[in-house]
């Protein structure tokens, strides 16, 4: 029983794998840059993405796909800041699969992106082992959570590309450790970069968008010179 | 697939519910008052157990299973307030389940435990589908993580026989709207009882003590008169 189970969801993965790779070249053709934002619950996934949008959204045609269990009051959050933007009801599932997203970049067809972000459902186990197809994964991590997350949780800060640490602006009242914070990332991540942000105050926002832009622009140049 | 999947998925959570069944029978017997914790990561429940330990341990034999993905941080934590504490690894599951609780059970039979307090894996969706065989399921939300949790993620909320608000403390620099975080646990989950509560302070930590108190020597009596 225990091994079919197992191997159930070892099949579960794979197809997971077969679809985001399809996706992954669908986004290549089209030179559209794709960024997977994967958090605890309340880390400030949604308040950070409207700063950036922002900044960005005016520079790159931009779109969002938010996950959530239930009510779309991220999706709503996050308009009239310049960028398209689609909830995603995962209807009780823990995480954001490649058929969700395939099925809503289906509904996006026609916008022409140069940028998506795909805020997920915020988990800080489950999205980590789901390839949404992305060239990007972001992990946050708020000063409000306490600087051990990354060691408890170090499968999804191993599979991220980028960090963020949020709620900078909190870190007095909390008694943020950030040495040890930023050591904890290295020890599991060595090597991933980290950005240190407030969306509140708007510190350190310039920069991470500033590296968004230069990779997305990138690739949309990588697909106009073929 | 879809289909074969799904009937797979409710398969596992059959025989997890057998082993539950038969867990809450066990502890019935024994008369053991069993606690099962749940919430985002960095929500507070381990300093939240350090302070009911520090009141409750003296005056009931306690144990604690603590669940993570990794490290043995919690339970270092928790050790030293009186209490005997177990660390279980899940090895990359996001949430505890029967057959875990089973093991860890079974190492701490000669205990002769009143009260087991289970801190689940930090997660806001996976361990509210996982019967533990628990008598009351505890629900926290920080005042860190906003308002609008228990809307975003309502099945956890809903299968919660009580629910904790921490880090009361913090209120005031994270803009916490009490009224309104109240009204949504009220929306998703009527009449389940909230306790207020700073494990900084000690506010909101004696009738929350007093309650558990009371439902544990109230189940360790009944096995008494029988």
């Amino acid at each position: 029983m225990e091994r079919r189970v197992l191997d159930i969801g070892k099949a579960v993965l794979e197809k997971n794998q077969g679809l985001a790779n399809l996706l992954r070249q669908d986004f290549a053709e089209k030179g559209v840059y794709v960024v997977n934002v994967v958090s605890s619950p309340g880390s400030g996934k949604t308040e950070l993405l409207t700063r950036v949008l922002d900044r960005i959204a005016s520079q790159l045609r931009t779109g969002v796909f938010v996950g959530d269990l239930a009510t779309d009051r991220d999706a709503a959050r996050l308009e009239g800041h310049g960028a398209e933007v689609l909830q995603i009801n995962t209807d009780g599932y823990c995480h954001l699969e490649a058929n969700m997203i395939r099925e809503a970049w289906h509904s996006f067809a026609e916008k022409k992106l140069e940028l998506l972000i795909i805020e997920n459902v915020g988990n800080l186990v489950c999205p980590g082992t789901h390839d949404l197809g992305e060239d990007l994964r972001v992990v946050l991590l708020s000063t409000t959570e306490g600087e051990d997350k990354p060691l408890k949780y170090p499968s999804i800060f191993k599979t991220a590309h980028l960090a963020v640490v949020t709620k900078l602006d909190l870190a007095e009242p909390v008694g943020w450790d950030q040495a040890a914070a930023l050591q904890n990332i290295r020890d599991v991540a060595p090597g991933t970069p980290i950005y240190l942000t407030s969306a509140r105050t708007g510190d350190g926002i310039s920069p991470l968008c500033d590296e968004l832009l230069s990779k997305a622009l990138s690739k949309s140049g990588e697909v106009a010179r073929r």
